[in-house]
């Protein structure tokens, strides 16, 4: 089924205890975008560039299943640009640079080609574009995501209420789901954010694993022990990519299928932060998902019937 | 099968942001031994006492099958007194005091009748007192698991690798992990520990769960999303009661069997996090512990065989 996906495609510059990189490909929609296309070939793309965005880079979505009739390049401006640092704990990151550019003013363009879409994963952006992006879809989609920030929440709260209102799923960490909820405790905090709007909140806690909320059930899947987390930029994004991308592949949105979404989302973020950028995600074969998938089994799978053997 | 719990028995006054006790019983063997009577009733108590220690306390473990014939009571002296401050998020902790009285110069007995014991439970003590114990036992049990920590690292490193050496399991918690290691990696860490001596390296991560290493191996078990955690004072030990209690009960100890055991344990501990100090681990109930574990089995199924349905 059809994925429509609207996010920052941008340059990044980072910093990891085991290297720093140059300029290189960044942005919510490309990790998202990327990640979902081992799912999915028919990946609606939505976003903005500058004329000093790799057409490499483009075209190689575009051989993914990307359209991109919604990716507006707009030629004598640069596009975004971030840079950061990660400490040892590779939890938290000082920002050095945050350049918008063309983000600045992004407005989002529905081609007619993108109407009917099945599924929407809307990357962090100011809450306004996002809820832009539902309205100009002339048909409700089967299942609506979003992913925020603590800025949002800041600076533009009254906002974000109205477009998380719109919305089926919530996608963050844990830092902002506590500071969205109030509450410190993640499990009364979904319980807030789904008095907000969404039936589903999914918690991400980096290393520690993610947790799925709904109604009174939770899951819970776990990281994917590491020797090392090379570089974890994006892995959020990664996640929410093969997240959406599993459920659009496998046509449903119950609650049993949403975990295995949470446990296809882990296994691509996994990969993710293997290496600098979108490096990683840019090799892997659907055998390689396949392994890993498979290790998430064994990682949790115990046999409690056996109790008394 | 037998369990022999060493261990400290002691007073606590605790202060979490939900509220401050007077001086609570405590001590790392009270809520091992606590936590292990809900699986064997044939456990073998190892440690000592002031003449102020609570009458009750000790009867109410005998009557739970815990032999004391190894609990040394000092009537003129007093017992270990520790008390600490809890922050918002529970993973740190102040120590305010730390007197230790009658554990100052702890020299444990082993009893006849403790001889020929099946699993041993070494809480957290000075290394040396912990490797005098196995040395007193006339043969070597079916499996000893330790505890320890970081303070013993800083000034009894020697000592320390000594009695490593000596033990099956290893059972700590992640900053324990990564200073006895050296490694901020989990995975990595847990290697070299096993080249201290364990077969197996439990790495507790408190409100993160727990992971199971051994050989290429890992297993994984959350810990139950809680609505609050109430005092973390006792968790770690009450893991490694239920950890060992199930073991003993169930007699196995390879590898699927520990999954099981880490299961059992963490849901013993998500017990003791619910009121202060061994409150409610006095007060449960075995369909209640069943059932929490039930809590544990829907918390991390997934039916990944159904991914293209």
């Amino acid at each position: 089924m059809s994925l429509l996906i609207v996010g920052s495609m941008a340059f990044d510059a980072i910093e990891t205890p085991f290297g720093k990189t140059d300029k290189i490909i960044g942005g919510a929609a490309s990790y998202i975008s990327l990640s979902a296309s081992y799912f999915t070939s028919d990946i609606r793309l939505v976003s903005v560039v500058g004329g000093d965005f790799p057409h490499t880079f483009i075209n190689n979505l575009q051989e993914r299943g990307c359209q991109t009739e919604g990716l507006q390049i707009r030629k004598d401006e640069k596009s975004f640009f971030w840079s950061g640092r990660y400490h040892l704990d590779m939890n938290s990151r000082d920002t050095l640079t945050t350049e918008l550019n063309v983000l600045a003013d992004f407005d989002p363009v529905i081609p007619d080609t993108y109407q009917n879409t099945d599924y929407v994963m809307l990357g962090n952006l100011t809450p306004t574009v996002q809820r832009l992006v539902i309205e100009r879809l002339k048909k409700r989609p089967k299942l609506i995501a979003m992913d925020t920030m603590n800025f949002w929440m800041n600076v533009a709260w009254d906002e974000l209420m109205k477009t998380l209102a719109l919305v089926d799923v919530l996608i963050i960490n844990d830092e902002e789901a506590r500071q969205l909820s109030g509450q410190y405790s993640l499990v009364k905090g979904a319980r807030t954010i789904m008095g907000m709007g969404p039936q589903y909140v999914v918690i991400k806690k980096g290393e520690h694993g993610a947790l799925l909320f709904h109604e009174n059930s939770v899951f819970f899947a776990p990281a994917l022990p590491l020797e090392d987390v090379f570089d974890p930029t994006g892995a959020g994004d990664t996640f929410a990519g093969g997240f959406m991308g599993y459920l659009a592949k496998s046509r449903h949105h119950n609650f049993a299928n949403l975990k295995r979404a949470v446990i296809y989302g882990s296994a691509m973020a996994s990969f993710c932060v293997e290496k600098f950028g979108t490096e990683r995600l840019l090799e892997l074969t659907p055998a390689e998902i396949e392994e890993r998938v498979h290790s998430f089994v064994d990682l949790v799978q115990f046999d409690i019937e056996l109790q008394n053997a």
